[in-house]
């Protein structure tokens, strides 16, 4: 069975805006709800569960009263960081197969997702990566920095699939602050990561900016 | 005196298109046009020099034509690299500063471009740099690969702008495939590169996709 964990604990404090990103409109439609239809469309019978601070519940829930959103989710609460967040949500989660996904990302294709999960189960812990298109700087001390080979790095997207019963695993660990996804703590409990080639479009919306791109990806 | 090397070598192989990235319309006009106003409008007279593949020379002289294009520059035959293309342009360059920026780099705010030149001034090597929002893997071997810590990095940006002697100087080297910017030239050189804050929306227009993600920019 395959199971998504929809990562929505975020504040949004970095939008300029009171409201948290995932509820933000890009196309007439809350983040969130892309989010969710895209792994609904993945697979119609996919256990979506949402991992939402408890002070939105109440906001999500006239969202989708409002929109007339149809598309069965499960709430959990989020916790104080993703890893909290993602540990509340494998609470549900059985045998099988496990995305877990920024809310904030809600352009990932059915094609990725396919690909996500078709190799997840050969490796059990896949990501999808992509090019650093820019040079790349690594900072050293307070003003030095270093240029670095940029082909020898990838920029981290999600989904992040796994086995479940290996990430539950691995999400038996103390938190620790090098856990900035879910592969490091995979990575954390000693197995590899085999990466597949991520989406230019599967963009995570931080800034009012990226809802302006949010258009254009749904226009095309 | 200031001065700026616009680099325009590259023959586009990624556009899925014949025609260099630099000569693409957005908004209505090619690229390089709006790479071109941008330096025209941060200092009018700003000596700008456009490093141009010599077969692509008659191509672009009908496009000035075409659109009445008639901000003032000079014309330098690219090189093989980027390198070879800079080091063209900087024969034509004296003593003061100089910038060097990407063609296909059309929306550097003259506030960016104010905010490079004023810190040449006091720090000779300049180049603009922008945070990593997404999670960083470090390639090690085929297919094992580690996380690294990303606020540790930046993704850089031009224009890359330098007091025109060092540059000129750090320039006199042989060539070698590890200078992939000119901030990497001047690094070899010896010399200390200062990092200022870039911005989002200077984007490099590297696929149809940054086409579309241009007239967002444009239309705000």
């Amino acid at each position: 069975m395959n199971n998504v964990i929809i990562v929505a604990g975020g504040k949004g404090l970095r939008m300029g805006s009171e409201l948290p990103k995932q509820f933000l409109n890009v196309g007439g439609k809350p983040v969130l709800m892309r989010t969710i239809e895209a792994f609904y469309n993945f697979d119609k019978s996919i256990r979506i569960i949402v991992a939402l601070s408890a002070s939105y519940r109440e906001h999500w829930s006239k969202l989708c009263k409002g929109y007339g959103f149809s598309v069965y989710h499960e709430v959990v609460d989020g916790g104080e960081t993703r890893f909290h967040s993602v540990k509340n949500g494998l609470e549900l989660v059985g045998e099988g197969w496990v995305a877990v996904h920024d809310a904030v990302r809600p352009f990932a294709s059915v094609s990725l997702l396919k690909t996500c999960f078709d190799a997840a189960k050969e490796y059990k812990a896949v990501i999808p990566v992509i090019d650093v298109t820019d040079s790349l700087r690594e900072i050293d001390g307070e003003n030095d920095s270093k240029i670095v080979d940029r082909s020898k790095y990838r920029m981290v997207q999600t989904p992040q699939v796994f086995e479940s019963v290996l990430l539950k695993k691995a999400y038996d660990a103390d938190f620790s602050e090098y856990f900035t996804d879910d592969s490091s703590v995979v990575e954390a409990y000693g197995h590899a990561i085999h990466l597949v080639e991520g989406e230019r479009t599967n963009i995570k919306i931080t800034t009012p900016f990226d809802l302006d791109l949010g258009e254009v990806i749904l226009g095309k």
